[in-house]
């Protein structure tokens, strides 16, 4: 494997409204502080940081049924699909630093509007595909992938400050990894669409190896090559590899099974864009423990853009002779 | 996969004798504090606790030969015998917490005596089929396998307060998995009995995923569908799992690992009794590596009991519409 | 499996001037001290310890070029390469005991001096291939594979006290195991020799009993049954499993994985001499850091003579009956 020279262009959504913890908000900064910038430079991409999304308060901002915060949510995803659809037009694979994961409604509504129909492999303990009205808990991280499908446009009533989006992803191109604690509206819905996904029970009879051959095999099946949307939640990592997140749920991947994840999506060749979500250094975890987490999660995304345990070399590399 | 209601029938087995450390009596207590009758209702099951087996101290009860307290561990098995019968006639699966592994004698038998022929899937690091006298160490939690088998009767001499038990398992109808810490006489027996065992070595090798579908393929190979018996110690866990146990052994399964076995084998419909043993909190280790234990043993018997990492809902399951 | 009685030689090498980082010359006394000898014994062995290689101190030693302590390194390797012949003369296994990794240099040389072409195996985070010319950091324990290797001979210059030592290792007779951390000099060396490695990207995709399978595979398939080499370095397992070594990185080997390598290696019966290496009772971390990573070794060497975790049992063994 020779090095292949990536642009990337990295945004931070310190948003946390999707869910009801504090400190998610600081996710991008703490990913950034583990030397993201640097290091990806170090392996030969070509980055720019976009640096933080902005957005103002929304006030006020009543549940509707039981979804909470859903005009902020609504406005910081509109504001957030903007800024991707530009780093796509810019050329560049973005980089979306979480935040909590409401965000990946925007970030993959603007990485389709600009490349057209995706791929989505969603790699995370749970499946967030609860609609506003099945929702046990109204937090909006836990919704994002009903928004998103097509399929379930019927169940999902629009809410106010989402008037700007529209499903954009289909129920056959979506691949979930990781899954391990479902409610059972969830695992309703997932049934109803028809969706792959790999639980731990399949990473653990299958192995890593053999569930990203078939998530690629799944993804390619049509013989098309659409662009490939990573949305990586890190509590998918058991909680000893990233104890810094707000719902971690014990038997999830290990540190070697998500960085394979990010190196065999690399090496299709159509990653397009790259979630990195729930990050949070204030979950009552200690300082070592924050770092731990944010070094995974800049682990994944050295790993999304070329980084090979085996090992690389520039194309041009040569070497002295005695 | 729909949910499946449950019956299940709890058995405590507050007994130590089988072995030298003090603690491993409170066992079924420590597990019930983490919540599994509750944890298990959550999942639909229909629980009767049957509360803790009681008996009486059996004295004197000199050694015979090496084997320490066979009166105490004789007495309390043919009690655990019929209570066990006594659940599995009430139509419900039988759980019984342990407690030493000397009471997989008066589990297993008593599940056979009630429903006839089982299988018998024994996880374990130890394979505790050591008999009267090839015992190094005389501790009965090491002999109960050499009890129930049928083609070791020649090697077992009855003991005192034995005389109520004959053996009720064939050779070809159990499979060991997790073994790594056998004393030569028992791998000598093992092989002299022709006993499948997936090892460690085994586990690395083949994957969980194959060990599990060889272990289903060898039970049911005769095509009948004998009722399952699973006997759990904890020690088959690797020690950082489970540290709550008497005797740990490096390098055993991951919390993974261990609850897909239970998934796997409650998805064939046939696991009758379940014993789950050896949890001892007096081991010296924090009230955190007890609760932990004790949690890693309630997940294995929801495992059992219907709950899929990949998530689940009830048969009659239905959502709101938008 | 019966036990097979193994003859071993053990040969502790305390030396470090191959890399920076005082302590790692206490290595062999700290296996030791975990009671290597006792248990090999233990399990039927034959052992002879030769005690610690003794060299002199070398002075001046100024780099040639980046290269750190040439003449040092030269002079104890070739002492031990005499060493180990020495052993393999006497009809035992070696065992070598780093240490730091430079050692392999003399420690496979005089392997080969004495059974003539040998199998490398190499399991490692690291390479270990740089040349003198590509060396980035100047430490030897990154170089010896360059030394070693046939094709590599234009590419290494000869360094002062080198004389001795000719290149006895074919590319195709050398396989890497557990390889995450290479230079791209080293990438580049690889490649150009053609030697197979098994990083860790390929340990998770097709599991350590593919690895193995496929690594004996590759040994073997020229039909000779040469003597196998295994040169262990502690830092290819996980930092969590073997803490006190010199240059940790994360994501290893398990446990688990590391041991099977050791057995299945042994189960070839062509396992000629083992070094194991790096272990440093001085880089930080508490002494039962130190007796774990210690004790981690001992196993390896362990698994390399004859321990099975499934059991065994002598040849002779029999039984009591009834
Ligand atoms: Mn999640
Ligand atoms: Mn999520
Ligand atoms: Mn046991
Ligand atoms: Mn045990
Ligand atoms: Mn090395
Ligand atoms: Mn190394």
């Amino acid at each position: 494997h020779h090095q292949v020279a990536h642009s990337v262009g990295i945004i931070g959504v310190p948003f946390s409204k999707g869910q009801p913890r504090d400190g998610v908000q600081l996710g991008p900064d703490v990913i950034r502080a583990e030397g993201l910038v640097q290091k990806l430079r170090g392996q030969g991409c070509a980055v720019k940081d976009y640096g933080n999304l902005s957005y103002e308060e929304v006030l006020p901002d009543e549940p509707v049924g039981r979804v909470k915060h859903p005009r902020a949510v609504g406005d910081a995803n509109r504001r957030l699909s903007e800024a991707v659809r530009a780093v796509k037009r810019d050329g560049r694979t973005a980089v979306v630093l979480g935040g909590d994961h409401s965000l990946a409604i925007g970030s993959v509504h603007g990485h389709a509007s600009a490349v057209g129909d995706v791929s989505l492999v969603w790699v995370d303990a749970h499946a967030d595909i609860n609609t506003p009205l099945s929702t046990p808990t109204g937090n909006m991280h836990g919704q994002p992938a009903s928004y998103l499908l097509h399929e379930l446009r019927p169940k999902v009533p629009i809410l106010p400050n989402f008037s700007w989006m529209t499903p954009c992803v289909s129920a056959k191109h979506l691949v979930y990894i990781g899954l391990r604690d479902l409610d059972p509206e969830e695992h309703f819905l997932l049934n109803l669409v028809g969706v792959k996904s790999f639980s731990m029970t399949q990473v653990d009879a299958l192995g890593i190896g053999r569930v990203m051959e078939e998530t690629c095999d799944l993804l390619c099946k049509d013989g098309t090559r659409r662009p490939i949307h990573l949305s990586y939640d890190v509590d998918a990592f058991d909680p000893a590899v990233t104890p810094a997140t707000g719902t971690p749920v014990m038997g999830g991947l290990t540190y070697r099974e998500g960085v394979y994840i990010a190196e065999h999506l690399a090496n299709t060749g159509l990653l397009s864009a790259v979630d990195v979500v729930e990050v949070n250094p204030a979950v009552g975890v200690s300082e070592q423990d924050v770092q731990r987490t944010a070094g995974v999660a800049v682990d994944i995304l050295l790993g999304c853009f070329g980084r090979l345990r085996g090992g690389n070399h520039p194309p041009n590399f040569c070497l002295p002779d005695a």
